[in-house]
Formats: C-alpha cells, structure tokens, sequence
C-alpha cells in the first residue's frame, strides 16, 4: 500500500518539490561552506542563501498552496505518512506567516557572516571579533520569539523551532529529573579509580592519515556504502542529508585525542544512517528524513555511545589503534575502554563523556535562558560561561581562553539558540532504543562482534524508526516503539550498570 | 562614477538578485556533481536541478520583472555596463519565452542523467550505456532549435545559446579559413624534428602528490589567492564562478602523461581568474564574469598557449618537473619544451597541440551540423567519428575504443551540442590578445620571468578584458581593445613564429 494516497496530499507534494528542490540546494550551500567554500566567498553565499530562504518562503505562501493545505486539513482518514506530511506543513506555515521576508533574510545573511566571524574568532581566540555578530544573533533571536508568539517565555518559541512543543518549563523540569542523580553518580565514579583516571592517550599525538583510514574501517564494519556517503573534515563535524542516497558526514583532526575524530565519525554516522534508512517513497516530501532533533540525536548518540564505546567494538578495532601511534603497542583493550569512557569533568562539550556531557547542555541552557530574558549582555558572557563551569564542573577555561570557552560551538553563530537541550533529550533516549531492541535481538554486546549483528541492528533502527523519516513526533514514536511514554528510567539504569557495577 | 544609474536598471538588478541566487546555487551543485558527490545522489540531484530551472524560468518571466526589462529597452543613455545588463537579459527572456517550463525541467533532469551515464559508459569503455541518453539528448537539441527559432539551420539556435549570434555559415566560413593553412603548417611541422619527434616523458609515469604540489605551485606563482580560488580535481576539468571571491577550478591526474594536469590547471586558472576579476559592482548581476564563452576561452587558452607552453616558464618550473619521476634527470628543459609542444595528430582533444586541436573542433563541428541534420543516428555516430579521425588527423582509435572515440568529451552529456566551435575562435583570439598585449608591455617571455612581469599581465587583462565581465560583446570587446575587427591573422603569424622559424 501507498504510504501517499490522499488526491490533496498528492497535490501538495507534487507542489512542495520545488520547495524541497530549495533546501536541497541551500542544504549543499551549508555542507559546502562548512568544508570546500574559499574564506572569501562568503558574502556572496551568504546573499544567495538569503535570497532563496526569502524565495522559499515566497512559494510556501503561495496562496494556492496554503488552500492545498487548509484543504487537507479538513479530510479524514489520512494514512500516517499523510498526517506526518500535514503536521510538519502546517508548523512551517505558521512560522512562515509570522516571519516577515525581510527578517528570514536578514536572519540568513547576518548568520552566514556569523559562521566565519566564529571561525576567525576561534582561530586567533579572540571574542571581540565574535560579540557584535552574536549580540545581532541574540537581538534577531528575541525579535523572531516576538513575531513567533510564545505562552511564557520568548526562549519558548526557539525551543519549539529545533523541537516541536519543546518549551523552557519541560526543559527545566527534564533537567531537575536528572541533575542529582548525575551528581549522586559522578561522586561515585570519582571514588572508582577505573573510569575516572587519567588516560595517558588521551595527550598522544596519532598518525593522522592512519586515523583516516579508521574511519573509513569504521564506517566499513557499519556497511556504509560509499556511493551514498561521504565522509569530509570540518572545524565542526555535521551531518546533513541531500536525499537519503546522497548523505554527507563530517569528522575532525584534533592535534592529539584521535578519539574526538573517531566518535565524531562514529556520531555522524549515526545521523547519516537515520536519513539514509528513510523510505524511498518519502523522497522530495518534508517528512524525508528524521526531523525531530531529539530523535536525530537518539540515533547518533546510539552509535557513538551504545556502539562505539563498548568493549566489544573497543576489542574489534584494537588492533588498529595501535597502528595510530608507535607507542601505542604498551596499550591493552582495557587501556583503550577506560580510555575512551573516561568520566572527566572538563571545558569541551564534544569531548565529555556520558556522565558529565549533561552539564555541558545544562550551562548552555541557562546561559541561553539568560540571553533571551537579557539578564546578561555580551560583554559578560565569557565570564558567566566560566563561573557556570566551575559551578558544575569544577572547571574552569584560562582566563582569554574564549576558544576552549564561549567561542567553542558554531550553535550560535548559526542563529540555534535554542538547540542544545535536544542534545541531553536525545542521548537518553538513545538509552531506550538500547533496551528494546534488545528485548528483540538479545544480547547488545555480542551483536557488535560480528558484521551480521551489525546489520541486524541497522535493520531494527530502519524497521521502527528510519523508516518513518519524520512520519510521528517524539512522542509518537517513542509510544509506538516502547507502548510507554518517553522516560529517563532506562537511561539511568544504563549508566548504574555500565558506571557502578 | 558608478556603473549602474538608470533607476530602471536599479530596480532590474535588485529584482534579478533572487534569479542570481539561483544561478549561483545551481553552479554548485554542477560543482558538486562533478567533484564531491556521491553516485547515487545524481537522482535527487535531477530533480532538484530540474525543479530550480524551472523556478529560475518563473521568477524570470514574472510579469513585473518583464515590465522591467521593456522599460529599460526605452530607455537612453545608458552606461555601457548598463546596455550588457540590458543585452543579455533580452538574451535570456528571448529563450525563457520560447522554451516551455517543461521542456526546461525535463532538459535539466535527462542531462544530469545522462552525464553520471557517460561517465559509467567511459569508465566501461561501453558506447551503449551512453547512447540512449545521446539519442534524447540529440532529440530534446532538435526540440530546443524548433522552440528558439532560427533562420537557417536548427543547429544555429544552439551555436546562437552558446555564443551570441555565431551561426553555422560563419563557423563554415571560419573554418575554411583555417583548414588549408593549418594543414600545410601541420606538414611543414611533420618535416621538421623537433616539434614533431614523439617525447619519451608523455609516457612516463608520475608522482601524483608531487603533482599536486607542482600544480600548487604554479597557481602561486601567477598569485592566485587561496581564499577566493581552490582547485580540485575532477574526469573532466572544468572552471566554475561563485561570484569574484569564489572561484573553482578543477585538474586531473591520468596515470601517465603529467601535461595533462599542468595544462589542465593553468587552462582552467585562465578561466577564473577572468571571473575573479570582474569588477566588484558587477556582482550578483547578469554580467557578472565572462559572459561569451569565445572570450573565456580566450583567456584559458592564453594562460595555457601563450604562458605555459612558453619556454621561459619552462625553464622556471623546470626543477620541479625534474622531482616527478626519478628518471626525469635526464632531460633538459629542451627536452620539457618539445614535449609540450610537441605537434602530433593523435586521437584526445584535450591533450591535442596547438596545430592540430583545431581539426578535433573542425571533427565536432561537422558531427553535430550532422546530427541536428538528421545525417545521422547514434548507432554510427562511433564510426563516423572514427572516420572523421581518419581523414583529418590520419589516426583512428581502435574498434571499440569509446573511451577515446565517440565517448571522450563530456559536453554531449551535459546538452552542449554548439559549444565546441568556442574553442577554436577562442583560441584564436587569444593570439590576438598577445599581440596587443605586447605593444603595450613589451617583449612576452620576458615577463614570464618574474612574478612582477606576472602582475602586469594580469593587470592588463583586468584593465582590458576582465573589470568589464560579460559588458561587451565579443564583437565589441575586440574592437575595444584592438581597433579591429577578429581576425586570423595574428594567430596564424604567431603559430608561423613559433613553429617555423
């Protein structure tokens, strides 16, 4: 059976391509900037990105498309993919009537300008080059809550963007349900010596072209197909779907720590996998792909985490670690796992484990909070960012250190505000995928041994969850999967059994 | 004084910056297609090029934007900039009315098609992957020619979209003033040793990543700027603008025969930095960048012929060529010289010398006024070719060679059938450019020599050819700079100077 069926819906999307043909383009225009654009092109980007960010609000207003939908609004029986479809139109119609053109313009433009100033500003770690265009972000960021409408608060409307019906109340309280047990289990793991010393390896410095080539033995033991993926460098790794045939990852090589390259392959990948499991029949539809961010994340942080950490895989790859640096060969598998899910309190968001990555997104929210109720200005930033990581961390940048400090996400700069708590949401989630698909295919660990269980494992991803692309909401899904709300009991059971036994 | 002043204009330009956006986004995702992406995206890819012309087409014909356009054509004393604005929209609106959405939709969707099918038929040397898509191909060109007009030959409304006004008489014309001085050249040439000897370097192999670093070289040596240009490498090298900041450039590394990838890298810089040096105000409008593909090919051809064939700048990157090959000691720069200039009827246009490239345009020409005549159908399009190979140049590829016959060029694929006579007028032209070049900075070689005798070559094609982008025609630009008419005949006494005495 079709999964579109509807005379209207079918109407729509044969509409809505030339819409998806428009975020197609500008989605490549991102990827580019990212990896291949010269510095100085970016005016010019940043122009055209504008223009057809205005262009596509143009169509989606069209007034014989908005009829279309209004129209489907009103039929009965819609299958599922039908409703997803209607859902995901009517979200963006309500924010494309409340953004004038000019505002998305300008929104596009000044955060394209944002993203180089950022690279800049990291590069020489120099914040001043930064703060006007994020003081802009920040001001642009408010006016959009303003023509958005919120119930409560301004930063409301922003959570709502990256994650439908996210607001900064559910976010506090998500965040209350798991602060002290975090603390509880931190406390603990500092009292063990296995997971909380100091890994040697971490310093090393690593072969970087052998570093590649893991990758690329990663992403071979996970069967990826290179004629739909491709794996690039950026300062900032991403992941990002033109199609589900046509997906494109990113990693990094840090001077030393090759695990930061390898769980950022491991983590797009995750991503990636999401988009390319996507059916076919939703192609050029606006449910192609994951969509919500929490799931988008559940599913990276799946593979990095559920995956990638395990002793299992740790034991499959070990022996090519050990190519990564001469040095290496004194190191045994045990040495690599407590390497790799070392708990360390510390500066860097990517690199956290996952104990403490929670109060990486805690500070980002409260900071964030903060912004959009303007109870701290620009100017002052730096210095709530350090006195939030000491608070929770115990941490704390050098002082001028913005590059290990505020200036180390490109979020802002890209105009999320609003993002980073669909980071926390969607690892916990990941912790329930875990579950029931064990409760399907048995034992998690000795499905990694083998390419066969690798395989297995994708096939349960693709069965009740990529599938679907963004077919169900958060909620939806996860009731459909586990018949339960989403609850943060088997992610907690998961770090006590992984942290404590 | 500003370029544009005519508030008409004003308002033209303004409007047309959604259409430059679109443009600039399809370019790329050629860029893309041809680089970076993955196999299986070329079906997304499709459609979305398709859809996006197909946009473009829209926002052209809107009425208030052709409103617009006639207005302007009422108007007078227009700057010169403002009259090649005006020029080449009427151009445009002429085609977008005559051709149907759909056509245009469904011309964009078979190409990208067919040139992921030309590349599958080369790399299995298999005519017949590719032959289906000609055949549409060659049937959409007649479509297109019926749709467009023209006055006496459907093959003239192509050679027309390519190169304004160039008819099939004038290329008929131009090439019988050619043929019988390049053949007495080629056997007065084919007497003599030392251009005609066959070089033992064109089949050595090479350091590829030595290459790179060669290649790397030459661009900083003509100062080229990492942050406005990069070079990648592709099966067909090709040059591409993103605006003046944003240049692309490609080259290739076969496994034997490193001029291919010199030549390749100084043609396509030839290209760029005609584009990279488009006057600032030009940007984001329709004369942004070398509009008639006559004079772009004027400029790569001169950076290729005139600069890099020269034996000064042979003797400057001599060195370098030495490190390729540990076998390369034994040649001297004499022996690099003949090898790159070496005259010899043999079966790729691309790697064809000077003499005799003009029979492979002359083989193309005759082809295709066949084709759009109906002479012939793709099932003999491989021995016609081969034929033509015989006649003109005395060689022929071997039965089923495709990859060097009928196979070897990319444009078919991409629906360019009228674009190859460019390169020969091109080509021609850029001897022109030398010569007046000469009268204003003195003896050529010399300025090879040092990277300051480099900058005064650029700044001349700035002042002269480049700052004024797509503002003139070629007609025009040629009697701007020269006083004259296009002529043959500093490009014959130049190919006599260098050849014969």
């Amino acid at each position: 059976m079709s999964l579109f069926q509807n005379s209207t819906i079918l109407k729509i999307l044969e509409d809505y391509k030339t819409i998806w043909a428009l975020n197609h383009l500008i989605a490549l225009a991102s990827w580019d900037h990212e990896t291949y654009m010269p510095e100085f092109g970016v005016n010019a980007r940043g122009t055209a990105m504008a223009k057809v960010s205005g262009l596509t609000q143009n169509l989606f207003l069209n007034k014989k498309f908005v009829d279309l939908i209004k129209k489907a609004n009103d039929q009965k029986n819609l299958t599922d993919a039908e409703n997803g479809v209607l859902r995901l139109l009517n979200k963006s119609l309500k924010e494309y009537q409340n953004l004038p053109q000019d505002f998305i313009e300008e929104f596009v433009e000044v955060t394209t300008g944002a993203q180089v100033a950022w690279r800049n500003a990291r590069a020489k770690n120099d914040y001043s080059i930064f703060k006007p265009f994020l003081e802009k972000i920040i001001n642009l960021s408010t006016k959009q809550a303003e023509y958005l409408g919120y119930e409560k608060y301004p930063y409301d409307a922003l959570l709502d963007q990256f994650e439908e019906g996210l607001t900064t109340e559910y976010v506090d309280k998500f965040f209350n349900s798991i602060r002290d047990f975090l603390k509880t289990l931190l406390s603990e793991i500092k009292s063990q010596s296995n997971y909380s010393q100091n890994s040697p390896i971490e310093l090393a410095e690593y072969d970087h072209s052998i570093m590649k080539k893991t990758n690329y033995s990663v992403l071979d033991y996970f069967h990826y197909d290179s004629k739909k993926l491709r794996l690039d460098k950026s300062s900032h790794p991403f992941s990002l779907s033109l199609g589900n045939s046509d997906i494109r990852i990113t990693t990094r090589y840090l001077k030393n720590n090759f695990a930061s390259s390898l769980f950022s392959t491991i983590h797009e990948f995750g991503h990636g996998l999401y988009n390319q499991q996507s059916d076919d029949e939703l192609a050029y539809s606006p449910i192609d792909g994951g969509v919500s961010l929490v799931i988008h994340e559940s599913q990276s942080r799946f593979w990095e985490n559920m995956i990638g950490r395990n002793r299992k895989f740790i034991e499959k790859f070990y022996p090519q670690f050990l190519k990564l640096n001469k040095d290496f060969k004194k190191y045994s598998v045990d040495d690599f796992y407590y390497y790799f899910n070392q708990v360390k309190p510390d500066l860097i968001r990517v690199e956290a484990d996952e104990v403490t990555y929670h109060f990486h997104i805690m500070i980002r929210f409260e900071i964030e909070k903060m912004m959009m109720a303007k109870e701290v200005n620009v100017d002052e930033l730096p210095e709530l960012w350090n006195s939030k990581y000491k608070e929770y961390l115990g941490v704390s940048a050098k002082e001028n250190d913005f590059e290990n400090g505020i200036l180390q996400d490109i979020h802002w700069s890209q105009g999320a505000i609003g993002y980073f708590p669909t980071y926390s949401l969607g690892t916990i989630l990941s912790a329930v995928w875990k579950s029931f698909l064990e409760k399907d295919l048995g034992d998690f660990s000795e499905l990694l041994t083998s390419p066969e269980g690798i395989q297995k494992i994708k096939d349960w991803l693709k069965t009740n969850i990529h599938q679907y692309g963004g077919t169900y909401t958060l909620d939806e899904l996860v009731q459909k999967v586990t018949g339960e709300d989403f609850s943060t009991k088997y992610w907690k059971e998961y770090l006590r059994n992984k942290y404590t036994t």
